[in-house]
């Protein structure tokens, strides 16, 4: 096997450079001046239109040849760019494996094989061969098609990712399940490297291996994760072998020869041997064969041919083995190519040169409210130190990055370790804040648990996209972490109803010698002036927003302002007064404030934008509960119901789900009725 | 570095055999004929009691000789041996340690260096060398010390753990904050092979080894973690190496020494070289060093002299280390280096012989009946299959792994693929049950929302050791799973109040296509007869146990009979009739019940062994205010409390939280007041 295809043991750079020499045309490659310009692609006399036009089915691309299955890759290319630069999503991930996806295509067969697609964010091509070409365009949208796998959405969609780093684990169990069921079919799970870097990921590889399970992870490799990649293994893979690895194996090999009479006398001239042949010698493969993974590669994620050829052989492989395929983010669309970061998830563009169709002046979202408050804050204490999970763009961090460098920490996508190093650090008297979105949290549950609350240590975590997050839908939604959070004790957990508050929350929390969360939503706020001087909030105190008599809103978080529209458009329209509570604290709860309110108002609202099973009202009423004050009031819990919620903008699901302002109206109104 | 001593390079081997010839007598080693006897230590005309006996504090073992840490070593394993077979605990992990902790304590000072046990059963000679030794009697018990490092209990307790895999992280944390500050001091952390196969230490060993920063991990390898371990890691630890990796090497090295002239003329030689003679030439070290760790290893972890020699020079050296030592678990205790596994954690025994202090006769624990009741279910359907995270033993899967090996699954310490995989599974027709301890499913949160229940895929998860453990105290408590648990999509979510009705239980998850949990306590039930024949139950349906006019106690789980005896006793004291519901399902709720019954009483009490906050509790609130039921009743929720509940006896706990009968008892008489 191993040496079935000189590109088996290409170089990266040798690669590199042979990608340079493929590119399809001058707009569709590195060597194209115009900046995105999408030109028909060169496809030496194929209609790659009339190729693609016609594939409605997987089977339809087992049969085409290699210069077909090229053309085709240029067609799907123009089809992402188009349909992105309209609905938004991740560009970069998705055209950096389009090759790929033609080349597992021609040889796998959905129909049969599994094939598990790590976060799912980079299978739009997948989704388009799969029957999905003429929805394509609904992408996001509400309604349409998803971001990512779903097994709800397609029969080819063998298992529904959104997460980072679950493919391998997915993808063993599959190939057990076969194998228990006599069956025989392949199972690939296609994983990028700095998916690679995560727990899980690792916990897979390692069992999978020690089973000898037969499945084939194809290693994605295109040496960056979301952000710059970091990690031990990054540099592994690229080679950049450390110093003493290099000394100690020329030592070991001393030690070895010495033990093989012939092989001693040419001691010498081994011993003169170069630091950089040595580290030729050494394969990223040596780490995958200790894992008793099969490995070949390093392959040109880009050569249709070479892919074509090795995926053939290694589906009739025995046991597990590992695919390293060299790609490039952003690939054929030189604006991403040239920034894959900017364009891993983007917003609209003008797909001709690529540019933001961001609206100038708008509000700065809460993220960057939130990374350049935390700068001041930092800039006054010493001790605060910035920890994030591979998503310093994603959750403001770049700012605290680019003025603290030395104290600024970005882990990969391991929210586990991001925690308990939080821990560590606070043991011993730094102040760390760890950035994540919502929905990433739930990895490191018991990392808030067991290393931060129960030690009581001061770590401030700040849940980015905390809600309903809109387009990248059911997987990312922060629908839990009030539920998931509020019932761990010794924490502070607060959030905010406008950017300004956020920033005072997160000075209350960097003063408070003990565990604390703040939750903030996707988005822009209400553009709140920013504000230079801060003070720390009184604990467990909300603030009645609004007076009013003949109902009480008891409202958290972003359904603040809502709450307001909806009492004043209530108190205009049927004379009826509402009271507005912003209740600020989760944990500890307002509670002498919510229960002389309570006391007070026979019909209560409480609203948030959370599930309502265990989320803040449910903490409302175990407080009335606990102090014998259900005398009879009318109380009404609003939040995201007891389902998943699909995919759509924020404000049309907000809409949906009652969550927006005439929704808390309609609810007032049925306490009157 | 590599060559400052012999030991360095030994294998595993040679090490066994040396360990064998270092054994100090009779009763403390591999030659001692008698089972567990505990003889006086031979130790060189030492007085190793009264050297033991002045130990207060860990400076006292600086200052100390090898022969007198040798002596001071069987002193310490006899009072572990001792405080253990009295007091239950984690007897083999805590003897494999001994000489290796003070080989550590001879180097490092805890007073400036830190130190960080991961898991952390393994540090009673830790505890007993740092302060401890007069307390050490009270280990475990209600108001000693824990059986785990803890923070608040001693300065020299660096961080507080208790879940595994941990320390990488948090070490590397307290060395970033150590280079922050300016400081100087040592970092270690002492982590066992079967935590190392975690995700988290793996997280953590990638960014120590690219960050660079200096600090010790010592990994503390006994080939096993609490069972036998699992993985390739473990193969390579052992140097196992596939067959394929050794042909791989071979083939890369033929190719390789073309390009060397000198060397290419002896490839005929290299050919004839034996995949043994090449095996030997691998150490475990390789996969550390592609981590950039420096490896030095592996070590005898019972030879004092070797350790104290080379943790003398790890003190000096700057970056990562990982120091590699090889350590037999029950050590110096014939009973327990026999049966580790057994001796992990153990209850009472007699420590002459080993013999267990069980009394014959007392009930089958809640994990046996859910072994055997799946086993049967088992019988019938062969989708099943069953995932454990090195616990077959602990959970009861033990009964299974004998009698369906193929379809069960030891994934190590590994809770998040344990359940990645068993969505895997279950997407292709299986019907898998992972089982684990509820504290260690924290681990896997996320897992369970978005890989089982956003797919709505039929994995039944089953929760042992929920509610109150007793004697492992905070860490171990599953206080928090029905709150982090009951709000997710889909869920299917029991509590049994008996055996009878666990098994009950389990046939009905696993005749439910959709995800299902069962949680059950630590420890034995009430003698329920095993049933052989099983019916699920009706969903969403509890049972009226017993009628009465004056309140209503809706229990749920561990807390039913508890329940009925207080409202017995109320009764017979009072005159005032309780009703008794057993709620069964905390999702569904058996929401017409509850309605029904909520309309009729005005005193209501919900007792569940979860903390309040989000718990079963608050789910019936959120149901009462959704159906507007809120009629001025008084309703209390009974429940763990908001803070970390500390060790102790279970009844004792359970005593002092007011969640047994007479506290029950105490809160009827509240509502009657």
């Amino acid at each position: 096997m191993h040496s079935n295809s000189t590109a088996t043991y290409m170089s990266r750079e040798a690669i590199q450079l042979q990608q340079s020499a493929d590119d399809h045309g001058p707009a569709f490659g590195n060597a194209a001046p115009e900046k995105g310009k999408i030109a028909p692609p060169k496809s030496g006399g194929l209609d790659g239109h009339a190729l693609f036009s016609v594939i409605n089915h997987p089977h339809d691309v087992t049969s085409l040849a290699i210069p077909e299955l090229e053309a085709v890759a240029s067609e799907v290319r123009r089809m992402i760019i188009s349909t992105v630069s309209a609905n938004g999503g991740h560009l970069a991930p998705s055209l950096g494996v389009v090759d790929l996806t033609l080349a597992l295509l021609n040889i796998f067969n959905p129909e049969k094989d599994r094939l598990v697609w790590d976060v799912g964010h980079q299978a739009y091509a997948y989704k388009i061969l799969t029957g999905r070409r003429e929805s394509f365009h609904t992408l996001r949208t509400m309604g349409g098609i998803s971001g990512f796998p779903r097994m709800a959405e397609s029969p080819f969609d063998h298992f529904g990712v959104g997460h980072s780093s679950t493919s391998i684990s997915a993808a063993l169990g599959m190939a057990i399940a076969r194998d228990l069921a006599g069956q025989d079919h392949s199972v690939a799970a296609i994983i990028g490297d700095g998916s690679m870097t995560a727990g899980l990921a690792y916990e897979g590889l390692n069992q999978a291996g020690d089973l000898g399970v037969g499945m084939t992870v194809v290693l994605n490799d295109n040496e960056m994760s979301i952000s710059r990649n970091v990690g031990a293994l990054s540099s592994f893979l690229s080679r950049k072998l450390s110093k003493r690895w290099v000394q100690r194996f020329k030592q070991q090999m001393e030690t070895w020869m010495r033990q093989v009479p012939r092989f001693g006398d040419d001691l010498a001239n081994y011993a003169r041997l170069s630091e950089s042949s040595l580290k030729s010698f050494f394969t990223p493969g040596m780490i995958f064969e200790a894992f008793k993974f099969n490995y070949i590669g390093p392959i040109n994620g880009h050569n249709m041919q070479d892919m074509v050829n090795i995926f053939r052989q290694v589906k009739e492989l025995d046991g597990p083995v590992l695919v390293h395929v060299l790609t490039t983010k952003g690939k054929g669309y030189v604006p991403a190519e040239k920034n894959p970061t900017y364009f891993h998830g983007v917003g609209c563009f003008v797909p001709e040169t690529g540019e933001s169709k961001k609206i100038s002046g708008c509000l700065p979202p809460y993220t960057d409210v939130f990374g350049r408050t935390l700068v001041d804050l930092a800039e006054q204490n010493p001790k605060i130190v910035a920890i994030t999970a591979a998503m310093p763009e994603g959750t403001g961090l770049n700012f605290f990055a680019d003025t603290f460098p030395d104290r600024f920490f970005d882990v990969g996508i391991c929210e586990q370790h991001a925690v308990t190093m939080a821990a560590g650090l606070a043991s011993q008297g730094f102040h760390p804040v760890v950035a994540v979105y919502s929905t990433f949290l739930q990895r490191s549950y018991d990392q808030v648990v067991h290393d931060v609350c129960l030690q009581n240590l001061p770590v401030t975590i700040c849940l980015d996209r905390a809600g309903l997050v809109g387009e990248d839908g059911a997987t990312h939604h922060g629908a839990f972490d009030i539920s998931y959070l509020r019932h761990i004790p010794n924490l502070l957990f607060m959030a905010p109803k406008d950017e300004g508050e956020l920033q005072q929350m997160l000075a209350t929390a960097l003063n408070h010698n003990g565990p604390s969360a703040i939750r903030y939503p996707r988005g822009v706020g209400i553009g709140a002036k920013y504000q230079d001087t801060l003070h720390p909030l009184p604990l467990g105190q909300g603030e009645l927003l609004r007076a009013g008599e003949d109902a009480l809103i008891i409202a958290l978080g972003s359904r603040v302002y809502p709450s307001l529209e909806a009492a004043e458009e209530t108190v205009l329209e049927t004379g009826k007064s509402v009271a507005v509570f912003n209740a600020r604290f989760i944990k500890p709860l307002p509670a002498e404030q919510l229960l002389e309110l309570a006391s007070r108002y026979e019909r209560i609202i409480i609203v948030e934008e959370n599930v309502v099973a265990g989320g803040f009202g449910s903490a409302v009423l175990e407080l009335l509960a606990a102090e014998n004050m259900f005398n009879g009031q009318r109380i009404k819990l609003m939040g995201i119901p007891d389902a998943f919620v699909e995919h759509g903008p924020q404000r049309l699901l907000r809409k949906q789900l009652g969550l927006d302002k005439l929704g808390i109206k309609k609810a007032l109104s049925e306490l009157f009725a």
